[in-house]
Parts: structure tokens; sequence; C-alpha cells
């Protein structure tokens, strides 16, 4: 089945194209970039060189409908919507790594990312997380890929909201980030001599766009609403992301029963994988792969819980995610192409 | 004057040493190291040669009595207490950077750190914070320099706890620190092929030493028992603590408030340094400094408080906080010695 | 087909286990490790928790040679020779990782690495570089996969040295490593604090044990002795060699005949990349690739010609090369489970 | 002694300032940026905060004469000239950072950087390494300071070429340099998940422009031309060049000899340290001082030498050998406010 990556020269398009490189279904047939139009693609990314033969091209709905039955889209938000809506029209189907349909109230999308491009279209995108929207994916054509922020939180959080043993106000969140998750971004702040040996927190409490998207999901498993408190920071990682959740149980949770929750919420996932009790989750170890890693560490005396994630905000948080929502929606196996082992050392 | 580094093999040694040796009134007179005795300090440390001239020897507290007046003890914890002891009796003050003086209460300290070597000095040395603790310091002739994470818990908090304006239990506290912080250890866990593009939590909850350290001087200032809840991890840097309290406020608490209260707490502390409203504590900007950068962000909506601190842990964490108290401890400004710029970039 | 990693518990051991893991051919059926036998793989590498279903056994040649068809061995040299000829002589063919069958002459051998522990076997093995051996090892029951510093070397040198084009002594190499080439050694000079924003040569001249592999593999091409200057550097990452070739041209050699020579030397070759001329191999382009970047930079006024690669060591230095042999040996396509996309960013 | 950093917004001002601030004598009394005129430092760089209370200035030639006796000129090559020119030309002696006074040949200097700005004072500059130049520097009213490169070549390389024990031509050298050599570059090559965990050469053979500097004083220490082959690389460190020199020595050189000549070329020096015979310069041990280490490791059979050095390119290779030389010209002592010890680990 062939495939076009729209929007393909930045590291979440990149990632898709490692990620599809070794899918045994998908063909990646177009690959396109407003700004380098014409290169071919090994110029752009000299990774690629001898593995992609194709030439950057500039976006073409009609064309790229006569090519591919299914685009990924990973521009900019607010980019994005007004191509997804195209490609739609042009019948062919979507998955977005953008932020523009990620949100189902158009008012909260405008509230933090500005006016929408492609309002008709908010809230009727499928959530693009396989683990809680499995079958609202595989009906999709528009599905929207999560964020990264979002899945780290929501994998680890969502069993214990849905089975109403935590408070769900408030929540409280602190995650580490490789930079990598800011894209491409030619900023100060990205560079070398800022961020090596570096760390540092960013957008604290309630100013990250995440936020918002991290509720809606989160309130719906709780059915009801639920406030984050979030303290995202920035690592000296290029890839990778380690959350802490910080909860209170409303009756006592003892560390078996807490492991033995999250087990049985993911006994039949393939990419969540529940560490054995004691042990954390660490970026390593899930690098280049489609893992989450999760654990929980109650405090029983004290009534608290705590819960841990980590993943590659690339794979999980991003290309992979995006592929795992494909192979749901044209009905392949969902792991195909996604078993790599992660990169260690 | 003269003083001495005892255990001067580890990095918590070489940095008294790269800090002594800028100081304008302490003369390094004595090094020691059982394990490397004999050798000149240049071989052990190539980073020395051409600034200090002296042969690490063994510990031999008569001796040492003869030629310093001052001695900084950088052993492991129970390694310290024995030599403290001895070195005190031969009637030189010390500074001590082991945990075995930190700890008022001695049952507590044996049930974190097993049977202790000079049970008969607990509870007599100041708690080495300055800041919370000046008076007593400038009297002392033992003083327990705190660990890396209490102080950068502790000069956040503190002033929160002591106005009362937080609720005292749970402190929820999510810290982020440089590998140096557990010093030159050969675990596998250190090795650079471990910890490099990683980032992992461990010891999570109430399982780290330093939980009790921190209950112990959080509950003095707040006059009151406090419970803490630690999540600390590992930064794939050698220097720095970032850390994250998340608090529940007695009443709402306005962002102008809780920076007002902040700043009149550390109105005259030279290396205390609160940050204007908005900005956010970076490892990068206390690098090789005795600063400690502090940050309040308020959710007086939902009540709840987030403080943040970025500090050099071998510096404001160890050797440069050891050197502030032994200034404090001979009647020298405090400063002296310690108003480097840090390393940036 | 069914295969075996032998001392799996090292770097290099579970690169290969990351690489077989997607070969659509190789079965991994035994995984062997003294030091941890007992011990699921997943515990001693999380990283493959859900991925390989395995517990490491010690290592047994009957065993063994019962299920499997082909064994590769990783363990350091002279550890390995009587393993590798006890799972020779039950009848297993063998990729061999470690040093111990590289050399060709028994006296060299025992100069630069001690007693040999199978000495017969001494010069029997095909050297393990395809792109030099690709004829010699597709025969072979026992082959020797190359030094990484020596394959990063000898890819953009032989084609000169085989055409003639150049002096042969001294051929002046300045190469840069990550540190998972020292494998998981738990020494002080391997530890992230010593390690992170460093880098140093070692080992300078001819003090380092792939000098000889290297002259014995040059002096093949050349058809005539060639006298190595080495200096090798430690650097800050976990992955990846860069290498730089000085040489001395026997008549003016342009950009474009070094070019063009390159070129056709590794014309129908899938894993060396020359890349355009005025483009410079980097190691992020090959992480985690069997890729060898090449080029060549000729200084044709001053009569110089330098040369450059990348290589990631742990897969064209070690396991990918070893599965390219082993690819070979059974008939399989050369590329099979190795066209994986470097991981970038 | 008042003086000012004209361009205080880029690394090397902000090291200067680092620098600066721990001179007994030295005393800052304005810094200047032109795009960040009006900010107090503390905000352009927040690691300054409580320790320099300026504003950022535009720079006035007149005012700054009113202020102080001597600027450190730390603006981009071109854009230094002519603010070196109108400040010399109000009566204020400069130390240049700007690569506009180091070469001493005005059609050289236009071949490499272009047309210049203010030629009448080309040639007038001393060359500011004072291990070679000290004499000079200490009458000069306008002092070049060096290239980084070229520091950390020329430092290990003149005494050798002085003593005419080896060939001029071809010099061949393999430098690799933390990134903050290329200053505060918004450029997609500077970027964290560009560098991290990457290393490549750039700029090959003779196209650096630090290749004219290093042969025009390569030349002056020989005393006749000498050819340089250049290949610098990229590190994926924020500071520091480890610089390795391939040289044919006219007759046969032992280690000792090749120790002895070093020696007492540096007897009397206290930035250059010569490293025990064996040992090699490392990044780590100079990082954040003003230290120079060299090594030389003679090949005596094959007729070969290499020379080693590390150095940091802020320090040694910009901020404090422009101290240095400033120390040279007002007569104070070399090292006033040099002797920092390296920040390790």
């Amino acid at each position: 089945m062939k495939v076009a990556v729209v929007g393909a020269s930045g590291y979440t398009g990149l990632e898709l194209l490692r990620v599809l490189l070794r899918h045994p279904e998908f063909e990646i047939a177009a690959v396109t970039s407003e700004r380098r139009a014409g290169q071919p693609i090994g110029e752009a990314f000299p990774s690629l060189r001898g593995l992609l033969d194709l030439e950057l091209e500039s976006a073409n709905p009609a064309s790229l409908a006569e090519r591919v039955e299914l685009a990924f889209t990973a521009l900019p938000h607010a980019a994005s919507a007004p191509v997804v809506r195209d490609v739609r029209a042009a019948g062919v189907r979507v998955v977005d790594l953008s932020a523009d349909f990620r949100l189902h109230d158009l008012e909260t999308s405008e509230t933090w990312y500005g006016a929408h491009k492609a309002p008709e279209l908010v809230g009727t995108a499928a959530y693009g997380l396989p683990e809680l929207h499995r079958e609202r994916i595989r009906g999709a054509s528009l599905v929207a890929v999560p964020g990264c922020y979002p899945t780290s939180v929501l994998l680890p959080l969502a069993p214990f909201l849905r089975e109403g043993v935590v408070e769900t106000s408030p929540v409280l969140v602190d995650s580490k980030s490789g930079v990598s998750g800011a894209g491409r971004k030619l900023e100060d702040a990205y560079l070398f001599a800022e961020l090596d040996s570096n760390c540092k927190a960013y957008k604290v409490g309630r100013a990250h766009r995440h936020v918002p998207e991290i509720e809606q999901e989160a309130s719906l498993a709780a059915g009801t609403g639920v406030r984050i408190s979030f303290v995202p920071h920035l690592l000296p990682t290029i890839r990778g992301i380690v959350t802490t959740i910080f909860l209170r149980t409303r009756a006592p949770l003892s560390a078996t029963a807490a492991h033995a929750l999250l087990t049985r919420a993911y006994a039949d996932e393939r990419f969540v994988r529940v560490l054995p009790p004691g042990e954390t989750p660490a970026l390593a170890s899930v690098r280049g792969s489609n893992f989450c890693d999760v654990a929980a560490f109650p405090d029983e005396e004290g009534g608290g819980l705590i819960l841990l994630s980590a993943l590659d905000n690339l794979v999980k948080g991003a290309g992979g995610q995006a592929v795992q929502c494909a192979n749901l929606m044209v009905g392949l196996p969902e792991t195909s192409g996604l078993l790599e082992a992660p990169l260690v050392p």
C-alpha cells in the first residue's frame, strides 16, 4: 500500500521515513517539503542515502491522491489543518501528527493555537492513542496523533482514573523531554552550547499547550473533569521523555494492587510494558522503539501514588504511534513494522 | 589559615581543592587519601598539575593537628565518623561532608546508615546550611554539610514552611541530579554507555537516604512534622541538580505574593538568587558556582504552589557550601573565595 | 535457521541480539553468559523485555550443537579461542567477534594478545570484511570479524593501496571512537563523570592492538608492507568511529580522480557509501546502521591525500558486520536484516 | 584599572566577563552590545545575576575613552576592524579577539576574510600568543588574540620548528573542537539534535580560515615557509580543543629528547604544561582554565613525531589569553586572575 509523508523535512517526518522504511506493507511513494521541493531526500537527510530514492516535492493533494491511499502529515500546527482538509477532500486517509485535530472543542483549540484553518473538521478525528481508542481509530479516515507528553502521561494514568481509585484534581505531573520534541526549530534555546550539561523547566503549571490535551483525555478516562499541573523540562538528550505523576489515592492502595491494576490494563498490549515492582522506566530502554514502559509506586501509608513512564518521543510519541494507527486504519496487524529492539547502548 | 582536606581523592575532595585554591585566606596544607597515600596530587588529578604541589598522605590526626586548624572531611559515610572524632579530639575544627552527623537522632541515623561509629557526637554538629542555621554554624567546632538534594529542596521550601502558608504533608519532590552526586563509584550504572542520552528515576518515594534529612530540616522550619515524597533521577550531566516541589497552599497565594515571600526571605543572602517572576532555574546558570537559583509558580485558582531550584551539587551542594561554613566558623567574610561566576556556556 | 549468541551479556552481544531480532531468517535459539546463567534475558537487558523470551545459559558446545547451526561468539579475547574451538569441534559454524583469530601469524598474535589458547586454528579463519574478502567468507566455517578501528581504516584505505596510487609508509591515522568500543568494562576511565564533555587520545603511535591488524590487511591490499601510525581517541559518545587518514600520493591526484576511484571500488557495495565530493562523513548519519560512509580529499598541489570515514562501531564495526558475514556463509542475501535506516536525530 | 568589553553578548564576551570578574586589578566599567543595548547584563546572561550590575550599551568610542583605559573587542571579523580603529583613535588600548588583525599581510587577509575595513592597521598589531611574542605584546597598544585552533597547534609545534628538528612541509593537523568555538551562531548545524552523539570533520585540507594564520606563525618559528594540511572536527562538547600533529623528523628523535625539548621550551611558562612521557592531554583536565597541556610521541624507528595538545578554546583559546595579553600590556603579573583550577569533574 502506497503512502505519502507530507512535511518530510522535520524531525518527525524523518522519523516517519525511518519507521516506514522497515514496514513490510507500506511503501513510501511521495515525500513533500515546501522549502526543499526538488531536492533528493538523500541530500536533505544524508542518513537516508542508499535507502530511499525519492525527490522532495511540493504538496499537491490531487497528485497525491493519484498515487497514495494514506498520508502522514507532519506539519507545524496551523499549517497542517488546510493541507489535511484538502488531502482528505481528495480522498486520501490521513494520519495527522500536528496538534490541529487533537482537541475536540473548537474554542479550546483556538484559545491555545489561534484561529483554526479547518474548523469544520474539529472533533471529527479519532484521537490516535490505540491503547485508549482502538475501535475508534480502526474506522477512522482522519486520526490525530497525540502529543508526546500526553502519551507519556495518559498511558500510566488512564487505568487508575478509569478504575476510580485516585483523586482527579490535582494531578501533578513532572516531565523531562529530549530536545527533538521541539522539532527542528532554529532558536537560541536549542543550540548545543545552551542545552548540553543543562536542564531546566519551562512553561510551568498550566502554560504548556499539552495541558488541555491531557485534561481532555484524562477527563474522558475518569468520567469527570481532571485538573493537571504540569512542569515540563528540557533534558540534554535528543530523544525520550520520562514522566513522574503524583496522585492521591481514594483508599489505601498496596504496591501489589497497583501493579496488578496496571498489568490487567495492559495485558494484551504489545507496546506498553509494565515493569516488575521496584524497577523504574529508563529512556535508554525505549530509545528508538515504540515501547512505553510504565511503573507504579504507591505510598500506602501516606495515601499517595507515584506513576512513572518512559518513551521515545519520536516513536511512541510521534512516528511510531502514527504507523500503529495507520496499521489499525487499514486492517494490518497493529505491530507491523514496529517491533524494533531499542538502540542500547 | 592552614587547612586539610581529608579524603581528597573523590569528586567532593577534588572540588574542595578547586574551591580552596582560589580562597584568599585558607591555605591547603595537607591532603589525605588512604588508597593513594604517597602519590603527588597532580598525578591523582592531572587537572591540578602546576597548581598544588602536595603529596597525598595517610590521615594521621596528631600530625594533622600540628599543621592545620581546620579540616574538611570528605569520606564516605560510616568511614567518616571515627576520623572526625579523632581529628576533633586532636583539637582540629571539622567541616564534615559525609552524612554521618547530619541527622540529629541516633536511631534514625542508624536506621538509614547502619551502626554509628561515633554515636557520642550525634546531635552535636551544626547543620551546615548557613541560610537556615547561620548563628549555630558560627560557633561550631563541628559542622555537618547537608546533602546535595536536601540543599536543593530546603532553600526554596523553608521560607514557605516557616511562614505557614503551605500544607506540610505531603510535600512532593521531583529532583534530577548529575551523576557526580553519587561520587566516584565504580558501578555499572555510572558508566558513560549506561548514562549518556539516558534519564531514569531511582529509589522512588521514601527509599532515598536524603528523605529523613529533608524531613528533619523541613519539620524544624515548619515547626511541625513534614512528610516528603521524593523521586530522584539521574541526569546525563556531570554536575547539577534541578528540583520541582509541589505544595498545597493554605490560602490563595498570588504570584506576586509568592515572589515577595521568597525575595524577603533571601534579601540579604548572596548565594540564593530569587529569579524574576516567570523565569525558571537552569543548571547551566549555576554550573561551577555557589549559587542556588529559586523560583515560585503558584496556581492560585487551583490552590497549588510549584517551587523550582537549581544548584551545582559539587559546589552549593558540597564543597562550596563547606567553605561557606568554614568562613563563618573562623570569622571570615562568608563569601570569601566563593563569588566565582558560573562556567557558561 | 537457528543461531546462538555466545557471550550475550556485553555490549557486542546485546547489539547482535538487536540486529538478529529483525533478521528474516535467523532465529535466536540460545544465548549464553557465564556470569548471568539462569537469568531471563529481559532482566539482564530491560530493553529486550517483550521481544525475546530466553534464559541466559552457560555455554555448552554439545548442547548448542544440538540446537543451532551457527554461533556468534562475543567473548573477550583469549576467553574466546577455546570456546570457538569446542563449538567448531561440535560441528557448529562460528562467527567470532573477538580478536583471537584476526591475526594470521601466531607470533604476532601472541606478542599482542598473550599465549594463544587454540593456536592450531590461527590462520584458518576468514577475515570477516566482506568488501575485501567476500569469496573467502562464503566458504568459511570460521570467520573472524574485524576490529572496529580496522574496519573504519581499511574501507577508505584499501582501494587506494590496491591501485598503488599512494605511498605505503607511513600511513597516518587519527581515529575517534565512542566508548562502547571498549565494551562494558568497569574501569574509572569509562565512568560518565570522566568521559562526558571530555576527549583524549590514548595508546598513541604503535601501542594499540589494532595496529598489527590494520597492517596485516593493508599490506595484503597493497601487496607490500604498510606501516601505520595510529592515534585513537575516546569521544563523549556511546557509539561511532570517525577516522582521518593522511597519505602521500605517488602522482598528482585530482579530487575528481580520487572520488572516481572510490566510487568504482564500491559501486556494487550496499554498505559503503561514497559521499559526494566535499561532503564529510558524520557519526550521526550512520548511527545504528551497517553503513560506512567514506570520502576523499586530495591536496593536489601539496601531494597529499586525506581520507575520511564514519561507521557505527557496534554495527558495521561488530554485530552488523558479523551478521553480514553469516549471511554470506549460509547463502542468504548479504543485506538480510541489515538495511535499517540510521537513528537520526 | 577600568576596562570595557565591546561585544559582550556572544560566548567570547561572556567568557571575558567570567575571567575579568575574578581579576584582582581590572574592573569591568562598560559592556557593549548593539543588539541588546539597554538590557541589564544579568538579563542577557542569567548566570551573571548578582555578580555584575551593568547595563549593555551601544559602543561609543569617545564615551568609552572617558571611562576605560583598555578595551577587549569581541566582535565578529569585519565588524571588529572599524570599531578597533575608532576606539584606538580615542586613545584606548585594545585587545582584539576577532580575526581582523591576526594576519600581517593585507592581501592574505582579504583573500580569506573579504575587504578590510581598517587596512591601515593591518600588520601593526602584536600577535597575542605570549609564549611566542611576549616582548612584542608588552609594548603594544593593539594586540590580536590568536584563533583557538592556531593556539592549540602552535604551542606544541613551535619549539620543534624553532629547533629545526622536523620537516616543515607538510605539517598534518587533525583537530577536534567543542562547538562554542563557532560562537553563538544560529545555524542548523549547531542545534543540539544535530551535534549530540555526533562528530564530523568540516572544511577539510586547506579550507579553514585558520590555515593561513597557522602558516604565518609556524613559518616565523621555522624561519621558512611551512605548509599545513588541516582537518578540523566538531565534537559533542561545548568547550575544548584536542589536536594531533603528525610530523617527520630530520634525524632520529627519542622520546626522552622530544620530552626534553618541550620541557626546555616551556620551563618558565605557567600556562603550558608539558605532560610526563606517555600521558595524553585531555579536554577535561583544562576545562575552564588557561592551561594548554602538550605532549610528544616520537616514532623513532619510523622517523615520525606525533604532538598532542588540549586547551579550553574559550579560555587559553580566547578570553583567558586576551587577559594574559592585557596583563602584559599594562605591566601586571602575567598570571593575574588566570590561575583558576580546571572544572573537574
